[in-house]
């Protein structure tokens, strides 16, 4: 049996599987990332993972390693630019280290890139040509499947979290004003409470408790005032971004997932509201918004179909 | 000899030129459009041009033809949906049509999308893998080359005009609010400006006078406070949506054409200013604002471009 191995790298876990050609999951491992070993610590990681799969699965042909990673790539050149998640990673040729020990053909790519990659293999993007993925976790990440493919520019592009909605809104860690991530990540659900909690607005949400994105769910199904409105601007400014991205790249679907994606009813009415009222193609019909499929194991799943496709291009 | 014909399909007029396979123009022809006389009319003209280049450049093998419409188009089903300058072009099966007259193979496109095809094969794209085209007149409009093909999705898309720079902004004829062409176009250049003359601002521009964009690039070229807050308000939002594009496409190439891009350096300033400080991708340099080369000749070389392509994919 033919098969990939596939990584999610991230702060705090590295995540690997072990997937059939057929799009089979066989094996799934974790381990601590502990990023702050260094570098060299979390490659020897992935080198006796890789080891370690090959052992327990002696059944499975390895044609190929993906690796996805947080951050901004050059994926063609393998190289890791810059990892919010990982000290010290800052323009690390990847490729060429790992191609040293490891005998398949690698390939690298940013972690949200191949979670669209993923549902475009197994998950909800299965049997779609084109679509837009969003991840609303931590931070708004994403990734543009084109014609099937993930779509790449000159630079890692597919920043689909930084798409402006107001040039002036909140400024975002990124150092610009008004991304869709200021309004539609659990961090901004969270720090947009304790801005309103602060100036005296009254609320369920309690100000001196740590807050968590949960919480403003729960209060919000409950009906509180303040955490209905925290999602309805998460649910405007997704409609914005989103109509945005559709009217421009022509798609017809999106893909919403990450963590905040759970409190789907808190936010959907509100983004298809504004999206009904923002999208310009005519004729066309409803834009789809579907969750997605994969939950936190489309990474991996897009780690392995990412090498699939390469090795099938001849790449 | 092989060549392509092209057709650039207008408000105004209906132009086209016969292209060799090397891409030299080897003849060009302009009728007025007539659009008022009806559908069938238009039709008939341009076979009849057909028919004219055909008798006049006997030695060319005419492979296909290639046809760029302002408006909505669904190209791979060869319909027009609606064209705003084409009084009665609602839903028209336009390749149904001319397929039953024309002994070639006929494509259709959208006449922004084809000026980028054409800059791409003849123009400023010219070896660029990737680009993003604006053409800044009436409205703005634009087209994404990528991979050296015009991108499309699901529905015709490129609305790159339409891209939200504020969404409190002005009401753009669309329906919508704070589009990039509420404040690139000529359109809202003038409209602008008359707004500002009747609340009594002082300026070299005469309210009383049908201005035109030219008039308010003379006037900012002569020191006008208000004609240069104009180029510069339209060059703050370029950059926003230039640097919004490029994020999510991972583009660093971007070329502008169109008659408002003539007061170029009116606007280049601000709007390289602004896109320095919203893109996002680092260790890539600066992005590439290229001027157009083709001009109002881009559209025919695009179209016969589009026929190329389309032929040697075997379409």
């Amino acid at each position: 049996m033919r098969g990939y191995i596939g990584f999610d790298i991230g702060g705090t876990n590295v995540r690997c599987g072990i997937v059939l050609e057929n799009g089979q999951l066989v094996g799934f491992y974790k381990e601590k990332t502990e990023a702050k070993k260094g570098v060299k610590e979390v490659i020897k990681k992935i080198i006796s993972l890789i080891d370690k799969v090959k052992g327990e699965h002696p059944e499975v042909e390895i044609a190929g390693v993906g690796i996805g990673i947080a951050g901004i790539l050059k994926p063609a050149k393998g190289i890791v630019c810059f990892s919010p998640n990982l000290p010290g990673w800052r323009n690390i040729p990847l490729l060429d280290w790992l191609k040293k020990e490891i005998p398949y053909p690698v390939f690298i790519e940013n972690d949200a890139n191949l979670i669209a990659l993923g549902e475009a293999w197994q998950g909800a993007g299965k049997g779609k040509e084109n679509f837009l993925l969003l991840t609303l976790g931590t931070g708004v990440g994403g990734g543009i499947v084109a014609k099937g493919k993930l779509w790449s520019g000159e630079t890692s592009g597919a920043e689909v979290g930084h798409i402006k909605i107001d040039p002036k809104g909140e400024r975002c860690l990124c150092g610009r004003r008004g991304c869709l991530e200021t309004y539609a990540s659990a961090t901004w659900l969270i720090r947009r409470a304790y801005q309103h909690l602060k100036a005296g607005m009254p609320s369920l949400l309690n100000k001196d408790k740590e807050l968590t994105a949960k919480d403003i769910f729960t209060a919000a199904q409950r009906g509180d005032i303040l955490a209905q409105y925290l999602f309805d601007l998460a649910g405007w400014a997704l409609g914005i971004g989103i109509a945005n991205l559709c009217n421009i790249l022509g798609f017809t679907t999106v893909i919403i997932g990450g963590g905040v994606s759970n409190a789907w009813n808190a936010f959907i009415g509100q983004l298809k509201y504004t999206l009904a009222h923002e999208v310009l193609a005519v004729d066309y019909g409803e834009i789809k918004v579907l969750k997605s499929q994969l939950g936190n194991m489309a990474g991996i799943y897009g780690a392995c179909y990412l090498a699939k496709q390469k090795l099938a291009n001849g790449q």
